[in-house]
């Protein structure tokens, strides 16, 4: 189906849609109602109607989803039915835990190596993705075409790394520096993982609710 | 300064705003113009300014902000500048690369302690964090009344941890479990971090590029 632009705030919204339906299709439910996934998300029910009508109909008025169908839709949409090659540039504390338990598969991509400048992890492999000297980043980048490079190198060798891999010819970087990344080729996707932007948030939001709960309610007494 | 209440979407943009001021602090910035911070972040600087005025007046037009007032002024706003109480709990790899890695103070918290179930973890301590026994995990946050509690546990216990430490008086989690989280008290405060939801966005990035290249362009030859 040809569609449009979809606006960002919806391609947001999908992945939660994802587990979602993912979930009830674990429980073995076969039909949902957008009402009901409105209270069970803490959404709108129209807003997820609306959501769902950029991307055609999947539902009839009155009968719901049909969990599967749309379930299967969705992860499409997003690719998360596909398996493209990935790498992962940094294999120290963090980039070992993804390779060890996040689930790649899940979101459409296959782990293939990690590379790392340190001779004791080079040689080793971690949930059998070996880790091969980042000398060989850009040989391997040109002879197996990853569309993704997963970024765990420390700050200072963040922009060199992107530009590396994005000269190389990766068209995704998944950021977990805490540096923006102002990549040179300029159609490379960079999508963030900012822990301290999300933390900084949730410390906000800590502030708000004591300041509620410190101004006076109701009628003095 | 009394204020209403601000939209998420600023909120979430504040977090960036200190992070471009802490660097152009660095390096020695004085001044800067929305105008600057439009072109160098990739926002619009009306946006800017209007973001800033939910909070007040920061700077005169024409002049620009000055950047140490303005940086500061953010920190506060997002209580940057404190130093609450956190605790972790779920000291495996993903829990002991942020004891390790991750600059709590940075955001306004000072990580306290930790707790898991394995022994082999317990008395043990990563940049000075000690690991407890997690059987001690409510006495603590009783005693101690830590704000924030960084969840890191396994998904199949995520749930009840959730519960056990709003029930002891924690008011804010941020959780790594990858679990959408609906804690009993109402009152608690919780932030995700979902990589898998980030990275599907990616995806959906990287398809609807490669669409784009692969259709036709201008006039056929």
């Amino acid at each position: 189906m040809k569609r449009g632009k979809i606006s960002n705030n919806v391609i947001r919204r999908l992945p939660r849609y994802l587990h979602f339906l993912n979930d009830l299709s674990y429980h073995g439910v076969v039909r949902v109602s957008s009402g009901e996934m409105a209270s069970q998300m803490g959404l709108n029910a129209s807003q997820i109607r609306q959501d769902f009508s950029c991307f055609g109909e999947f539902g009839q008025q009155g009968y719901g989803y049909n969990v599967e169908m749309l379930r299967q839709e969705i992860a499409s949409i997003l690719g998360a039915d596909q398996k493209r090659s990935a790498i992962l540039v940094g294999a120290g504390k963090l980039g070992q835990t993804l390779m060890g338990n996040f689930d790649f598969e899940s979101c459409g991509f296959v782990l293939k190596a990690a590379f790392d400048i340190r001779t004791d992890l080079v040689g080793a492999s971690v949930s059998q993705v070996p880790i091969y000297h980042i000398d060989f980043l850009q040989d391997f980048i040109r002879d197996h075409q990853p569309a993704l490079a997963v970024l765990t190198v420390p700050r200072r060798i963040a922009v060199e790394t992107a530009n590396a891999v994005a000269d190389a010819g990766v068209r995704g970087i998944w950021n977990f520096t805490n540096i923006s990344l102002n990549v040179a080729k300029s159609d490379v996707i960079v999508e963030d993982i900012h822990f301290s932007d999300s933390l900084l948030s949730l410390s906000y939001y800590l502030k708000e609710s004591e300041r509620d709960a410190g101004e006076p309610k109701g009628t003095p007494t």
